[in-house]
């Protein structure tokens, strides 16, 4: 076997090489002349070799990277994969690696419905009624409600005094044919009439889906007759100019009109981003018929102009959990007036109705197992449960994450770096920069990244102090690791190289918050998981969820103990799920009774109450961990890593191309 | 006998004559120098001369004026009882006389009730909640609606945004105790918070009745807790420098911002009317937690800044009948912003909610037999049925009886004549004058009084011409029989009695289009009878609503064909039933509901679609019908009083006192 030589035929570029059996495939690209980009350095940890076997037998090794599923359809990492017989293998373009990599993520669907959602919130009905006349001068409004009853099925509907105002002026326009919006109250509650408008409104009712974090606001634009996302946009909160977190909102909110100028902040965030979409598709914002809204606890109290003063203190309890449905006339958005705005509930005032939501479109509402769901941003709101239960708790992250108390932290924004991988053998970065250009700083995928390269390289240590001696360090002519004001650093970033004219930089002070970050997260997860008797290898699923989540890597995170150490497979990536939640409960009827149910069951577990929490989180001023064998997989690998310069060696299995 | 003498005692003034059996109680009172007002010359049909007898043996000539409930407990007419016995009298005050003639009006209970409502739309709980700790912290709502699940078996509440900003800040005033206000739906429907007030709010939550006329506006101030009336006030419709009729007033809102501004006139009159209540009795109008309004379809239309247009003209459909529930801070009335605006919801363009209330107050929608409703003014409208079934019509009568289109008439205000007694013998009227002082010309009541006497007293024959020859008429001195540029009139008050300088009178065209104004209402109740095959003379009752209603007198009504010639006990004068039903929707779910249900069940019966009416209005101009058979009481008494000119003679019974 090991002298006989195979053909490997790469597509679609269709060169061909003969190698030797047991050549790993990346090394047979490259003998190809086509370059690829191999940041870990062949590692098989940055999912950037990705290449197809269409044909012939190779050897895999298993890798976390890849759901089963993926590796079923002939998907491997070409670095970590050897050539068994005569192969063809396939190298996608970059937008599928990114998609096959970043697994499973539940994203909204964006491909078009074909058909109307099943239990929809809202439903539109084109009408043709019969003008009145002496032997039939029941009124207009007696009318069109006969004609919902009748012809739709529809009874029972309320109306408001306005939109019984729009009925009248369009019963006239379209000559007794109108085009009615009929919202649909889950529980059966009584459906109402949250629009009429004249002729057959060929267009469609819209809908809005919205997630307001601290930072960032997020708006789906939906088609409520089919469920189709139109499309979808995000900005900074306004807000961001009186605070960076919840905190420092509420201590805004309590002077003089902070408030109410908090709220009309928010409220012009979110009315940008509807009359933005709205124009780029020609639709009309008044067409907007019904609104959700999913935000942290805070953050709902200030967009619907509650008190959030006690949300601050102890005993940490907030005006309300679930909210008064509000019409967008009085909240002031730009939408039909009459639409209604559903709030997602909280559970309490540190696990708002982005959690809610996020539960709800993660799906930990409906597993069999215990699953575990984790929104990971300035707070860490953590969920435990599955269909039967649910307890929720939320810690103080701090702002690393978010760019905040980092030397050259910044959010994930354009010119931040996103994701790091050092080279083992040079301990030269490569770096993933939003945007292309020029980096600025880094972001908290980007820490998250450089700390468990740092750590994976052995330029720092578990304690999370940088080795100034690292033999590869001091033998490269230009040193990575130098001194600044803030002690020894990592150089991501040459000035010359930097958007800034600065080195950009981790300090050790900067790992040391980072650890404090990660280690909050991870205590938070542990003490609910203890009070609950679950043991983290219990867990059947890892959902994580957040703009933030979407972006971080599970490897990277368990390295440095933010994740638990389970199979790669078991976690799973959603996105922002705050939003995916309110786009559900925007156009179904079931979910939004589930997003009730979820809010109604779901428990809090104050972790300021509970001491065990104090012990935990010191446990956790590790990189992974004070007890690296929680940690079973990074400690395998960091000793297979000391011994073995080549990287981490591990068993193969035969797998064969379909 | 006829030669017995017998002793009348006379109380309160203790007064003692000796009479000959068979002597009037009149007489024997007047002998006895106590003074008697009788308009009527002792005809028995103005009812001045009321006494009770305590004791004794008198006949008594049986007499529409009294119920029998009344004759058992001892009231008689003196000028139709004779002395039988020796007899001690009672001579009652001017105020239980009135009482005691105006039968069975089921006014609204203005005594306090023992206990709240059975059913009440609004309740008020005092509660006193703990406050949060780490160990309890729920929201400060989700206490609240504990506090009222648990502690008051009041569940599934609902709260408005600015409910929940007001609920936070009486928490915090009232140091966790406060007062929720709560209003119960109809139907199962989900309650609402509408109040939270701090601490325990002493006071009571307040509702008000609020009647909408053309005309005139009256608000009834209430007690929540107790049902018990405050007060009640009217004003006139600041709308009538708009017009005076709902078709000018349509007209009006077609002009310009007309709608507007007839919407801010009417909110003005109730908003007067609601400060003007409060103020008088140290209370809040914001603790005016609901309201409920009963008008006519176009002044609801109005109120509620509906388009009224299509009511104006055929097919008569308006926008519509039942009404959206909107808030006080929505229509702008000074109340509890948060207190809900309940319409009564009309049956059909000219059968408004006034109606539906009306009914419900008259309680011909729990009659077994048939029943008659009426409500006359500028519009009358009629309801035909029982707890079965119900059906309605309206017709245009013409504001004759409202003061309009006749030469001396004016509304029912001060100055106005509201009652004629013609002495058969002088031809003299007596007058009763609203507020007592001169006439300053006559309202409604005070011209179907004048025609009646007129007709009764041969100065008017039955085609409504003034006699000019009449015997007594030429014999007086100083004629009351004049001629004026509208043709012959009856003088009510010489120019040096009245109030205005000039003669007040009633011309032979006034007669005229008071007959026809009668000969509508008579006629559409005649043609809605005649559709469903009832006969008058199977009417069970006949309800007479409406504030007008409450002033005519039943023998003069039908004397001159306005009513039907039916027993006088079947008749009920009921006062403003509009604001009765109004009164009782606003303090009883089950009211409430049982409105509904009327507005659902009561159909139309358009009476401009119908060729019979215009046939059956032109048997009607005549007084009191063109076929006298119809009206048989009449034709006895016009025979009678033609043949005997001492008035005329019945039969008569022996009644005995107690």
């Amino acid at each position: 076997m090991e002298d006989a030589q195979h053909t490997v035929t790469i597509l679609p570029q269709n060169v061909r090489v003969t190698v030797p059996a047991g050549t790993l495939l990346l090394d047979a690209i490259q003998q190809a002349g086509i370059e690829t980009d191999v940041p870990c350095g062949g590692q098989g940890r940055c999912g950037r070799c990705l290449a197809r076997t269409e044909k012939g037998e190779v050897w895999r090794r298993p890798n976390a990277h890849l759901a089963s599923a993926q590796v079923a359809l002939g998907w491997a990492l070409s670095c970590q994969t050897e050539v068994r017989g005569d192969v063809v293998a396939f190298l996608p373009p970059e937008k599928v690696k990114q998609e096959v990599v970043v697994a499973s993520a539940a994203r909204i669907p964006t491909s078009t419905r074909t058909g109307p959602p099943e239990d929809p919130v809202i439903s539109q009905h084109y009408l043709e009624l019969t003008a009145p006349s002496l032997q039939d001068n029941a009124s207009d409004l007696e009318r069109m409600l006969t004609a919902l009853a009748n012809g739709r099925g529809i009874k029972n509907v309320s109306i408001s005094l306005p939109v019984l105002k729009e009925m009248e002026r369009a019963l006239r326009e379209g000559d007794w044919r109108v085009t009615a919006v009929v919202e649909h109250a889950p529980n059966g509650g009584q459906p109402r009439l949250v629009a009429v408008r004249p002729g057959d409104a060929g267009d469609a009712s819209l809908g809005a889906a919205i997630d307001i974090g601290t930072t960032t606001v997020a708006v789906v634009l939906v088609d409520m007759r089919t469920g189709r996302i139109v499309d979808s946009a995000t900005s900074f909160n306004k807000q961001i100019s009186c605070g960076e977190d919840v905190i420092s909102r509420i201590i805004y909110s309590q002077k003089g009109d902070g408030l109410k100028h908090l709220q009309r902040l928010v409220r012009e965030t979110i009315n940008g981003l509807l009359g933005e979409l709205c124009a780029c598709h020609d639709l009309d914002t008044k067409r907007i018929d019904h609104l959700v809204v999913a935000g942290n606890t805070t953050m709902a109290h200030i967009f619907l102009g509650l008190n959030p003063q006690t949300i601050r203190s102890e005993p940490y309890a907030p005006l309300a959990t679930r909210f008064p449905q509000a019409s967008a006339l009085e909240l002031g958005l730009r939408a039909n007036p009459n639409a209604s705005v559903y709030c997602v509930p909280a559970v309490a005032a540190y696990v708002g109705g982005d959690i809610t939501a996020g539960i709800l479109s993660s799906g930990l509402n409906e597993c069999t197992g215990t699953a575990l769901f984790m929104d990971v941003g300035t707070n860490g709101e953590m969920v435990l449960g599955n269909g039967e239960w649910m307890a929720t708790c939320a810690c103080s992250a701090g702002p690393a994450f978010e760019g905040a108390g980092v030397e050259c932290g910044m959010r994930a924004t354009t010119g931040a770096i996103e994701d790091v991988h050092i080279n083992y053998k040079t301990l030269e970065p490569t770096l993933d920069i939003i945007g292309g250009g020029p980096p600025m700083g880094v972001c908290g995928s980007g820490m998250i990244a450089a700390l468990a390269e740092l750590l994976v390289t052995g330029l720092v240590d578990r304690g999370g102090r940088i080795n100034r001696s690292h033999p590869v360090a001091r033998q490269s002519q230009r040193g990575r690791i130098v001194s600044t004001d803030h002690g020894p650093a990592y150089v991501l970033a040459w000035a010359e190289d930097s958007g800034t004219g600065k080195d950009i930089v981790l300090t050790e002070v900067d790992i040391n918050n980072l650890i404090r970050t990660k280690g909050a997260i991870y205590a938070g997860t542990l003490v609910m998981m203890r009070a609950l008797g679950i043991e983290p290898a219990e867990l059947e699923k890892v959902l994580i969820g957040g703009a933030f989540g979407q972006h971080i890597d599970v490897e990277k995170s368990i390295l440095i103990g933010l994740l638990p150490d389970l199979p790669w497979d078991r976690f799973h990536f959603l996105g922002n799920t705050s939003a995916q939640g309110a786009y559900h409960a925007l156009v179904s009827k079931g979910a939004r009774q589930k997003i009730e149910e979820i809010a109604s069951k779901a428990t809090y577990v104050e972790l300021v109450a509970d001491n065990s929490f104090m012990n935990e989180f010191t446990s956790t001023l590790f990189l992974p961990h004070t007890d690296i064998d929680t940690f079973p997989s990074v400690k395998q690998l960091l000793a297979e890593l000391s011994s073995n310069g080549a990287g981490p060696v591990q068993s193969r299995e035969k797998v064969v191309g379909p």
